[in-house]
Protein backbone atom coordinates (compact mmCIF):
# COMPACT_ATOMS: atom_id res chain seq x y z
CA UNK A 1 0.00 0.00 0.00
CA UNK A 2 2.74 2.24 0.93
CA UNK A 3 4.15 2.22 -2.68
CA UNK A 4 0.81 2.36 -4.39
CA UNK A 5 -0.18 6.01 -5.96
CA UNK A 6 -3.68 6.64 -4.30
CA UNK A 7 -5.92 8.35 -6.67
CA UNK A 8 -9.73 9.80 -5.21
CA UNK A 9 -12.24 10.14 -7.99
CA UNK A 10 -14.75 12.97 -6.83
CA UNK A 11 -17.23 9.89 -6.05
CA UNK A 12 -14.51 9.21 -3.72
CA UNK A 13 -13.95 5.78 -5.18
CA UNK A 14 -10.39 4.92 -4.54
CA UNK A 15 -8.25 4.14 -7.99
CA UNK A 16 -4.76 2.47 -7.67
CA UNK A 17 -2.28 2.54 -10.09
CA UNK A 18 0.38 0.52 -8.35
CA UNK A 19 3.88 1.01 -8.58
CA UNK A 20 4.10 -1.95 -7.80
CA UNK A 21 2.26 -2.98 -10.36
CA UNK A 22 5.51 -1.85 -12.59
CA UNK A 23 8.38 -3.64 -10.52
CA UNK A 24 6.11 -6.75 -10.44
CA UNK A 25 5.65 -5.95 -14.25
CA UNK A 26 9.74 -5.69 -15.05
CA UNK A 27 10.38 -8.39 -12.91
CA UNK A 28 8.38 -11.20 -14.24
CA UNK A 29 9.67 -9.71 -17.56
CA UNK A 30 13.45 -9.93 -16.75
CA UNK A 31 12.89 -13.47 -15.50
CA UNK A 32 10.94 -14.42 -18.17
CA UNK A 33 13.75 -13.41 -20.63
CA UNK A 34 16.68 -14.87 -18.73
CA UNK A 35 14.54 -18.33 -18.67
CA UNK A 36 14.17 -18.27 -22.27
CA UNK A 37 17.53 -17.60 -22.81
CA UNK A 38 18.52 -20.46 -20.36
CA UNK A 39 16.02 -23.15 -22.04
CA UNK A 40 17.52 -22.17 -25.83
CA UNK A 41 21.30 -22.40 -24.67
CA UNK A 42 20.32 -25.62 -22.89
CA UNK A 43 17.77 -26.92 -25.37
CA UNK A 44 20.91 -26.56 -28.23
CA UNK A 45 23.78 -28.00 -25.91
CA UNK A 46 21.28 -30.75 -25.32
CA UNK A 47 20.70 -31.26 -28.71
CA UNK A 48 24.15 -30.98 -29.42
CA UNK A 49 25.71 -33.38 -26.63
CA UNK A 50 22.87 -36.47 -27.38
CA UNK A 51 22.83 -36.12 -31.29
CA UNK A 52 26.61 -35.72 -31.80
CA UNK A 53 27.65 -38.93 -29.60
CA UNK A 54 29.05 -42.05 -31.05
CA UNK A 55 31.29 -44.56 -29.24
CA UNK A 56 32.60 -47.48 -31.62
CA UNK A 57 33.66 -50.68 -30.08
CA UNK A 58 35.55 -53.85 -31.41
CA UNK A 59 33.86 -57.32 -30.78
CA UNK A 60 34.97 -60.61 -31.68
CA UNK A 61 36.14 -58.77 -34.82
CA UNK A 62 33.23 -57.40 -35.14
CA UNK A 63 33.01 -53.25 -35.36
CA UNK A 64 29.74 -52.08 -33.55
CA UNK A 65 28.66 -48.49 -32.98
CA UNK A 66 26.48 -46.76 -30.78
CA UNK A 67 24.65 -43.79 -31.81
CA UNK A 68 21.14 -42.12 -30.47
CA UNK A 69 19.50 -43.23 -32.89
CA UNK A 70 19.77 -46.58 -31.72
CA UNK A 71 17.21 -45.20 -29.08
CA UNK A 72 13.53 -44.14 -30.03
CA UNK A 73 13.28 -41.92 -26.88
CA UNK A 74 17.15 -40.32 -27.32
CA UNK A 75 15.61 -39.05 -31.13
CA UNK A 76 12.75 -37.84 -29.51
CA UNK A 77 14.82 -36.31 -27.05
CA UNK A 78 16.80 -34.77 -29.62
CA UNK A 79 13.50 -33.41 -31.76
CA UNK A 80 11.68 -32.33 -28.45
CA UNK A 81 15.17 -30.06 -27.52
CA UNK A 82 15.23 -28.62 -31.30
CA UNK A 83 12.03 -27.46 -31.19
CA UNK A 84 12.11 -25.87 -27.61
CA UNK A 85 15.00 -23.93 -28.07
CA UNK A 86 14.19 -22.72 -31.28
CA UNK A 87 10.72 -21.45 -29.96
CA UNK A 88 12.36 -20.00 -26.87
CA UNK A 89 14.37 -18.13 -29.48
CA UNK A 90 11.25 -16.82 -31.27
CA UNK A 91 9.61 -16.03 -27.60
CA UNK A 92 12.66 -14.31 -26.44
CA UNK A 93 13.27 -12.19 -29.40
CA UNK A 94 9.07 -11.23 -28.53
CA UNK A 95 10.37 -10.38 -25.16
CA UNK A 96 13.28 -7.88 -25.83
CA UNK A 97 10.91 -6.14 -28.27
CA UNK A 98 8.41 -5.58 -25.88
CA UNK A 99 10.80 -4.86 -23.43
CA UNK A 100 12.77 -1.83 -25.89
CA UNK A 101 8.76 -0.77 -27.00
CA UNK A 102 8.04 -0.72 -22.76
CA UNK A 103 4.78 -2.23 -24.13
CA UNK A 104 2.77 -4.50 -21.74
CA UNK A 105 1.00 -7.31 -22.79
CA UNK A 106 -3.12 -6.80 -22.32
CA UNK A 107 -3.91 -8.50 -25.70
CA UNK A 108 -5.69 -11.72 -24.57
CA UNK A 109 -5.40 -13.71 -27.81
CA UNK A 110 -2.05 -13.11 -27.62
CA UNK A 111 -1.41 -14.38 -24.16
CA UNK A 112 -3.81 -17.42 -24.54
CA UNK A 113 -1.40 -18.16 -27.78
CA UNK A 114 2.21 -18.12 -25.52
CA UNK A 115 0.35 -19.53 -22.34
CA UNK A 116 -0.84 -22.95 -24.87
CA UNK A 117 2.58 -22.85 -26.23
CA UNK A 118 4.63 -22.90 -23.03
CA UNK A 119 2.38 -25.15 -21.72
CA UNK A 120 2.92 -27.73 -24.62
CA UNK A 121 6.37 -27.21 -24.86
CA UNK A 122 6.83 -27.68 -20.85
CA UNK A 123 4.74 -31.10 -21.11
CA UNK A 124 6.26 -32.20 -23.86
CA UNK A 125 10.25 -31.02 -22.38
CA UNK A 126 9.24 -33.30 -19.40
CA UNK A 127 7.61 -36.63 -20.95
CA UNK A 128 10.94 -36.86 -23.29
CA UNK A 129 13.04 -36.13 -20.53
CA UNK A 130 11.29 -38.86 -18.58
CA UNK A 131 11.04 -41.03 -21.27
CA UNK A 132 14.55 -40.67 -21.86
CA UNK A 133 15.69 -40.78 -18.35
CA UNK A 134 13.84 -44.32 -18.35
CA UNK A 135 15.51 -45.60 -21.41
CA UNK A 136 19.03 -44.61 -19.64
CA UNK A 137 18.24 -46.41 -16.41
CA UNK A 138 17.50 -49.61 -18.38
CA UNK A 139 20.71 -49.13 -20.37
CA UNK A 140 22.82 -48.41 -17.21
CA UNK A 141 21.41 -50.71 -14.93
CA UNK A 142 19.51 -53.62 -17.15
CA UNK A 143 16.77 -55.02 -16.35
CA UNK A 144 17.86 -59.60 -15.20
CA UNK A 145 13.85 -60.09 -14.80
CA UNK A 146 13.80 -59.44 -18.28
CA UNK A 147 17.14 -60.55 -19.31
CA UNK A 148 18.13 -57.21 -21.05
CA UNK A 149 21.55 -56.56 -20.19
CA UNK A 150 23.39 -53.39 -19.50
CA UNK A 151 24.68 -51.95 -22.50
CA UNK A 152 26.93 -48.54 -20.36
CA UNK A 153 29.61 -51.45 -19.31
CA UNK A 154 30.34 -51.82 -22.91
CA UNK A 155 29.93 -48.01 -24.09
CA UNK A 156 30.78 -45.95 -20.94
CA UNK A 157 31.49 -42.85 -23.21
CA UNK A 158 28.27 -42.66 -24.77
CA UNK A 159 26.46 -43.36 -22.12
CA UNK A 160 28.09 -40.83 -20.11
CA UNK A 161 27.71 -37.66 -23.10
CA UNK A 162 23.70 -39.26 -22.94
CA UNK A 163 23.36 -38.45 -19.37
CA UNK A 164 25.45 -35.15 -19.61
CA UNK A 165 22.54 -34.36 -22.60
CA UNK A 166 20.06 -35.99 -20.53
CA UNK A 167 20.75 -33.41 -17.19
CA UNK A 168 20.67 -30.27 -19.63
CA UNK A 169 17.46 -31.43 -20.73
CA UNK A 170 16.00 -32.23 -17.65
CA UNK A 171 16.94 -27.90 -16.62
CA UNK A 172 15.41 -26.84 -19.81
CA UNK A 173 12.32 -28.56 -18.68
CA UNK A 174 12.06 -27.34 -15.12
CA UNK A 175 13.15 -23.82 -16.62
CA UNK A 176 9.66 -24.25 -19.08
CA UNK A 177 7.68 -25.15 -15.96
CA UNK A 178 8.68 -21.82 -14.47
CA UNK A 179 8.18 -20.44 -17.96
CA UNK A 180 4.86 -21.01 -18.02
CA UNK A 181 3.95 -20.50 -14.29
CA UNK A 182 5.32 -16.82 -15.90
CA UNK A 183 2.93 -17.02 -19.33
CA UNK A 184 -0.15 -17.89 -17.03
CA UNK A 185 0.25 -15.26 -14.48
CA UNK A 186 0.39 -12.89 -17.67
CA UNK A 187 -2.44 -14.18 -18.83
CA UNK A 188 -5.06 -15.07 -16.14
CA UNK A 189 -4.26 -11.54 -14.40
CA UNK A 190 -6.14 -10.23 -17.63
CA UNK A 191 -8.83 -11.91 -15.64
CA UNK A 192 -8.96 -9.82 -12.92
CA UNK A 193 -11.94 -8.35 -11.35
CA UNK A 194 -11.16 -5.03 -12.82
CA UNK A 195 -13.19 -5.96 -16.15
CA UNK A 196 -16.39 -5.96 -16.95
CA UNK A 197 -16.74 -9.02 -19.12
CA UNK A 198 -14.67 -12.14 -18.40
CA UNK A 199 -14.33 -13.45 -21.83
CA UNK B 1 -21.42 -6.21 -21.81
CA UNK B 2 -24.86 -6.48 -22.13
CA UNK B 3 -25.08 -9.45 -19.12
CA UNK B 4 -23.02 -6.84 -16.94
CA UNK B 5 -24.89 -5.14 -14.09
CA UNK B 6 -23.48 -1.35 -14.62
CA UNK B 7 -23.34 0.81 -11.86
CA UNK B 8 -22.55 4.30 -12.26
CA UNK B 9 -20.93 6.41 -9.26
CA UNK B 10 -21.31 10.10 -8.04
CA UNK B 11 -17.58 10.44 -9.70
CA UNK B 12 -19.25 8.77 -12.93
CA UNK B 13 -16.57 5.92 -12.68
CA UNK B 14 -18.78 2.48 -13.35
CA UNK B 15 -18.42 -0.18 -11.32
CA UNK B 16 -19.10 -3.62 -12.44
CA UNK B 17 -20.49 -6.60 -10.94
CA UNK B 18 -19.97 -8.73 -13.74
CA UNK B 19 -23.20 -11.06 -13.89
CA UNK B 20 -20.56 -13.06 -16.32
CA UNK B 21 -18.23 -13.68 -13.15
CA UNK B 22 -20.07 -15.23 -11.33
CA UNK B 23 -21.73 -17.48 -14.50
CA UNK B 24 -17.46 -17.98 -15.12
CA UNK B 25 -17.19 -19.17 -11.36
CA UNK B 26 -19.77 -21.52 -11.51
CA UNK B 27 -18.63 -22.97 -15.30
CA UNK B 28 -15.26 -22.93 -13.43
CA UNK B 29 -15.91 -24.76 -10.27
CA UNK B 30 -18.54 -27.40 -11.60
CA UNK B 31 -15.25 -27.99 -14.67
CA UNK B 32 -12.86 -28.46 -11.32
CA UNK B 33 -15.18 -31.33 -9.38
CA UNK B 34 -15.99 -33.17 -12.96
CA UNK B 35 -12.28 -33.05 -13.55
CA UNK B 36 -10.85 -33.97 -9.92
CA UNK B 37 -13.43 -36.61 -9.69
CA UNK B 38 -12.33 -38.09 -13.03
CA UNK B 39 -8.90 -38.14 -12.01
CA UNK B 40 -9.82 -39.83 -8.34
CA UNK B 41 -11.53 -42.55 -10.42
CA UNK B 42 -9.33 -43.44 -13.29
CA UNK B 43 -6.18 -43.15 -11.08
CA UNK B 44 -7.54 -46.00 -8.62
CA UNK B 45 -8.68 -48.00 -11.88
CA UNK B 46 -5.39 -47.24 -13.22
CA UNK B 47 -3.49 -48.53 -9.82
CA UNK B 48 -5.32 -51.46 -9.42
CA UNK B 49 -5.17 -52.81 -13.29
CA UNK B 50 -1.59 -52.23 -13.15
CA UNK B 51 -0.80 -53.49 -9.59
CA UNK B 52 -2.99 -56.14 -9.51
CA UNK B 53 -1.43 -57.74 -12.92
CA UNK B 54 0.14 -60.71 -12.93
CA UNK B 55 0.63 -63.84 -15.58
CA UNK B 56 2.20 -67.17 -14.65
CA UNK B 57 4.14 -69.09 -17.85
CA UNK B 58 5.86 -72.47 -17.47
CA UNK B 59 8.70 -72.02 -19.54
CA UNK B 60 10.73 -75.39 -20.13
CA UNK B 61 8.83 -76.49 -16.98
CA UNK B 62 10.23 -73.74 -14.97
CA UNK B 63 7.22 -71.08 -13.42
CA UNK B 64 7.68 -68.01 -14.68
CA UNK B 65 5.72 -65.17 -13.11
CA UNK B 66 5.52 -61.29 -14.54
CA UNK B 67 4.29 -58.67 -12.24
CA UNK B 68 4.13 -54.87 -12.05
CA UNK B 69 7.14 -55.00 -9.65
CA UNK B 70 9.44 -56.47 -12.60
CA UNK B 71 9.47 -52.90 -13.98
CA UNK B 72 10.44 -49.97 -11.89
CA UNK B 73 8.53 -47.47 -14.07
CA UNK B 74 5.21 -49.69 -13.76
CA UNK B 75 5.66 -49.67 -9.61
CA UNK B 76 6.28 -45.77 -10.14
CA UNK B 77 3.20 -45.37 -12.18
CA UNK B 78 1.32 -47.24 -9.73
CA UNK B 79 2.47 -44.99 -6.49
CA UNK B 80 1.57 -41.81 -8.38
CA UNK B 81 -1.78 -42.82 -9.74
CA UNK B 82 -2.28 -43.58 -5.67
CA UNK B 83 -1.35 -40.45 -4.74
CA UNK B 84 -2.97 -38.14 -7.42
CA UNK B 85 -6.03 -40.26 -6.38
CA UNK B 86 -6.49 -39.63 -2.92
CA UNK B 87 -4.89 -35.37 -3.21
CA UNK B 88 -7.99 -35.55 -5.73
CA UNK B 89 -10.28 -36.84 -3.46
CA UNK B 90 -9.52 -34.69 -0.77
CA UNK B 91 -9.46 -31.59 -3.21
CA UNK B 92 -13.05 -33.00 -4.72
CA UNK B 93 -13.94 -32.63 -1.10
CA UNK B 94 -13.06 -29.33 -0.64
CA UNK B 95 -14.50 -27.98 -4.14
CA UNK B 96 -18.27 -29.37 -3.24
CA UNK B 97 -17.56 -28.34 0.28
CA UNK B 98 -16.98 -24.31 -0.84
CA UNK B 99 -20.01 -25.07 -3.30
CA UNK B 100 -21.91 -26.10 -0.71
CA UNK B 101 -21.64 -22.90 1.66
CA UNK B 102 -21.33 -21.05 -1.99
CA UNK B 103 -17.74 -19.31 -0.83
CA UNK B 104 -15.70 -18.10 -3.48
CA UNK B 105 -11.64 -18.44 -3.34
CA UNK B 106 -10.30 -15.32 -2.69
CA UNK B 107 -7.56 -16.57 -0.45
CA UNK B 108 -4.30 -16.25 -1.90
CA UNK B 109 -2.05 -18.07 0.30
CA UNK B 110 -4.62 -20.98 -0.27
CA UNK B 111 -4.98 -20.79 -4.21
CA UNK B 112 -1.40 -20.70 -4.13
CA UNK B 113 -1.03 -24.01 -2.59
CA UNK B 114 -3.62 -25.56 -4.51
CA UNK B 115 -1.94 -24.60 -7.59
CA UNK B 116 1.38 -25.83 -6.50
CA UNK B 117 -0.11 -28.97 -5.12
CA UNK B 118 -1.93 -29.30 -9.12
CA UNK B 119 0.91 -28.42 -10.70
CA UNK B 120 3.38 -30.80 -8.94
CA UNK B 121 0.75 -33.56 -9.86
CA UNK B 122 0.09 -33.04 -13.37
CA UNK B 123 4.08 -32.60 -13.90
CA UNK B 124 4.79 -35.93 -11.84
CA UNK B 125 1.91 -38.15 -13.75
CA UNK B 126 2.61 -37.12 -17.02
CA UNK B 127 6.62 -38.15 -15.97
CA UNK B 128 5.45 -41.47 -14.55
CA UNK B 129 3.07 -42.13 -17.82
CA UNK B 130 6.36 -40.97 -19.93
CA UNK B 131 8.40 -43.13 -18.36
CA UNK B 132 5.87 -46.28 -18.17
CA UNK B 133 5.19 -45.91 -22.03
CA UNK B 134 8.53 -46.04 -23.18
CA UNK B 135 8.88 -49.32 -20.76
CA UNK B 136 6.18 -50.51 -22.38
CA UNK B 137 7.25 -49.87 -25.78
CA UNK B 138 10.27 -51.68 -25.33
CA UNK B 139 8.26 -54.50 -23.84
CA UNK B 140 6.07 -54.64 -26.87
CA UNK B 141 8.68 -54.07 -29.55
CA UNK B 142 11.75 -54.91 -28.11
CA UNK B 143 15.13 -53.32 -29.39
CA UNK B 144 17.13 -55.28 -31.39
CA UNK B 145 20.00 -52.96 -31.65
CA UNK B 146 20.50 -53.47 -27.96
CA UNK B 147 19.18 -57.37 -28.31
CA UNK B 148 16.65 -56.65 -25.64
CA UNK B 149 13.84 -59.10 -26.37
CA UNK B 150 10.08 -58.47 -26.85
CA UNK B 151 8.95 -59.84 -23.83
CA UNK B 152 4.80 -59.34 -24.68
CA UNK B 153 5.42 -62.61 -26.86
CA UNK B 154 5.12 -64.47 -24.30
CA UNK B 155 3.09 -62.33 -21.69
CA UNK B 156 0.36 -61.38 -23.75
CA UNK B 157 -2.43 -60.70 -21.47
CA UNK B 158 -0.19 -59.01 -18.61
CA UNK B 159 0.65 -56.78 -21.44
CA UNK B 160 -2.89 -55.51 -22.22
CA UNK B 161 -3.61 -55.32 -18.71
CA UNK B 162 -0.93 -53.09 -18.43
CA UNK B 163 -1.64 -51.22 -21.58
CA UNK B 164 -4.75 -50.66 -20.35
CA UNK B 165 -3.57 -49.43 -16.91
CA UNK B 166 -1.23 -46.92 -18.93
CA UNK B 167 -3.82 -45.59 -21.40
CA UNK B 168 -6.00 -44.45 -17.78
CA UNK B 169 -3.34 -43.35 -15.97
CA UNK B 170 -2.84 -41.28 -19.72
CA UNK B 171 -6.23 -39.54 -19.06
CA UNK B 172 -5.20 -39.02 -15.56
CA UNK B 173 -2.77 -37.19 -16.17
CA UNK B 174 -4.42 -35.14 -19.12
CA UNK B 175 -7.31 -34.17 -16.77
CA UNK B 176 -4.76 -33.14 -14.70
CA UNK B 177 -3.39 -30.82 -16.89
CA UNK B 178 -6.85 -29.35 -17.31
CA UNK B 179 -7.13 -29.06 -13.46
CA UNK B 180 -3.81 -27.36 -12.75
CA UNK B 181 -4.94 -24.65 -15.97
CA UNK B 182 -8.33 -24.05 -14.03
CA UNK B 183 -6.20 -23.14 -10.35
CA UNK B 184 -3.87 -20.80 -12.56
CA UNK B 185 -7.12 -19.09 -13.29
CA UNK B 186 -8.27 -19.48 -9.98
CA UNK B 187 -5.18 -18.13 -8.42
CA UNK B 188 -3.52 -15.70 -10.65
CA UNK B 189 -6.98 -13.65 -11.30
CA UNK B 190 -6.72 -12.76 -7.84
CA UNK B 191 -3.44 -10.36 -9.32
CA UNK B 192 -5.99 -8.52 -11.66
CA UNK B 193 -5.44 -4.57 -12.09
CA UNK B 194 -7.94 -3.88 -9.28
CA UNK B 195 -6.09 -4.66 -6.32
CA UNK B 196 -3.40 -2.23 -4.75
CA UNK B 197 -0.62 -4.52 -3.84
CA UNK B 198 0.38 -6.87 -6.04
CA UNK B 199 1.54 -9.53 -3.93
Amino acid sequence: MSSAILEVSPGNIPVFHGRNLKVVDRRVRIAEVVLRCLVCGLGVLAAVLIGSDTQVRVIFSVQKKARFTDMKALVFLVIADGIVAAYSLIQCLRCVVSMIRGSVLFNRPLAWIIFSGDQVMAYVMLAAVAAAAQSAVFAKLGQPELQWMKICDMYGKFCNEVGEGIASALVVSLSMVAVSCLSAFNLFRLYGGKSSSMW
